[in-house]
């Protein structure tokens, strides 16, 4: 059997064991791993961009990688509550690149590290055939940190922000459409929202950063809560810009919003009683029954796709 | 101008620069990062196999793949005298892999992380045209932390055991050469040395795995702690079973200790009045001239080849 047959999901599922070092809070399965430390807890996660997949040199400045990199595991340390605090930047280079690239890369990298407070710590450089850039961060959590397997029937799903610009900009870089840059902008410099996170952790049950597209996140959550969702297809929330673009190439935006990822907004479940204090836009509801529907002109409908998957 | 104009060690120097967090107590540089953790001391480390650069399918099994990926970061977290407590693995797959890859993997990943105590915390999973297995090791210190750079003129170099079987292993598969399976096996199984690497701590100014050869490892050392060497050809460990596979092929082994790697000894520079309480092979001695000398037949010359480039 081959990975394409089998899917990311299940073979995470497949390789998960549990953790014997009771140290280890949260293992595999949520936007970072939690780990006892003295009177602390220490989250760790780690992300990879691949050339030619998550980015690639055509519409991309060295420095906008150097950028991504960074953002995408510090988004993910955001989602956990906590506070990202340093990095090892792992790099497969060609022979044949430039030190142009590698400088720019690290100029990337180095803005954000200054930009958040993080300190490069290590790393490793080794050849390969493409450009593998692979960051492992680790934070410091502020206080509670809200699982995915934490949402309860009766929450209610917000996503922090507009969803599906990133997909929009790099819709319009693959169809050459010239214009948009400020919807091409969110997908070669995407920004975590640590702020965003910090804000919502107070009063969230499960968080999530929105990487992979609503329907993933809203899944992966339901997966770990062991409960289900409505989504609303009416209150996606997708900018005007963004809706705009996508109609100047033909494609729908709110699809770029559910299937598409890369916003890096949070989505997160909050109880009725904690709505008023959160700022963001309701998008659905959890559900006791454990399936995922997408309720679009007033018809609710199983969603079976359900966002991107690196081996389909 | 391209990275094999101006290698490795160079690109290393130019991406690094000083942390800013003062719980860095070891930033980029030696085997292994440390960061302090309430009263604990956490040290991390990264390293990276890709597919027909430091492993083939032609002789590794998907297996030793995942064994050799653990191994060679648990030989980092020894040398920094720590104990290995979590991974996170970062796998690029291409879409064709077959699930058996994936398994034989996991079943080496955990076969060592059973062996050692450590526990798989998280990781990530993308595609890309080459397998790529990047792992990120968390340890413990265990105590007093022999780093590169504290090398002392008038150290004696040790090498806690012989060298060049793994480079020997290599090119008798690369040669086709049948039998010498204990030789072969030193390639496509090398181990970390963690009992060896404790003991030696203890006694050592500086110590370092030995991964990228001898040359290289006191190269290392002796950039970090302003000082110089000299190495004794004569007294360079090597195995008998390693001289006769090397001489089968036609090839010096010794040559393949010096320059080849992947042997996961420990490198150590020990004071004299220590000398006595450790195990291993004296191999050279720490000098105050900032040079590197290989002495071979009586004859001192300056040793320019030095270990294995990623970027050459």
């Amino acid at each position: 059997m081959r990975l394409n047959e089998i899917g990311e999901h299940n073979l995470i599922k497949r390789i998960t064991r549990k953790a014997k070092n009771r140290n280890v809070l949260v293992g595999i399965g949520d936007d970072a791993a939690v780990i006892k430390t003295g009177k602390g807890k220490m989250v760790i996660t780690v992300d990879t961009l691949v050339e030619n997949d998550h980015f690639t040199l055509k519409w991309f400045t060295p420095k906008q990688v150097g950028m991504k990199a960074m953002e995408i595991n510090t988004s993910d340390i955001g989602a956990m509550n906590a506070i990202p605090r340093y990095a090892l930047v792992s790099l497969c280079l060609p022979k044949t690149t430039t030190l142009n690239f590698v400088d720019g890369l690290y100029k990337g990298i180095y803005s954000v590290a200054d930009k958040y407070g993080i300190d490069i710590v290590g790393g490793n450089m080794t050849h390969g055939h493409e450009i593998v850039v692979d960051i492992t961060m680790i934070g410091e959590a502020k206080g509670k940190i809200p699982l995915r397997s934490n949402a309860r029937p009766g929450d209610y799903i917000i996503s922090s922000g507009n969803l599906g610009a990133s997909t929009a900009g790099l819709n319009l870089f693959l169809k050459k459409k010239s214009g948009f840059a400020a919807v091409k902008k969110k997908h070669v410099e995407p920004k975590a929202k640590l702020k965003k996170a910090y804000a919502l952790a107070k009063y969230t049950n499960a968080m999530e950063d929105c990487s992979d597209g609503l329907a993933s996140e809203v899944r992966n959550i339901c997966a770990q809560s062991k409960c289900g969702a409505v989504i609303e297809w009416d209150k996606i929330p997708v900018s005007r810009e963004t809706i705009k673009a996508a109609k100047a190439i033909g494609l729908e935006s709110k699809n770029f919003a559910l299937f598409g990822g890369e916003d890096f907004e949070l989505i997160a479940t909050v109880p009725k009683k904690h709505l008023s204090k959160v700022k963001g836009f309701v998008v659905g509801r959890i559900t006791k029954e454990k399936k995922i529907y997408l309720k679009k002109n007033g018809k609710k409908e199983q969603l079976e796709k359900a966002g991107y998957d690196h081996f389909a």
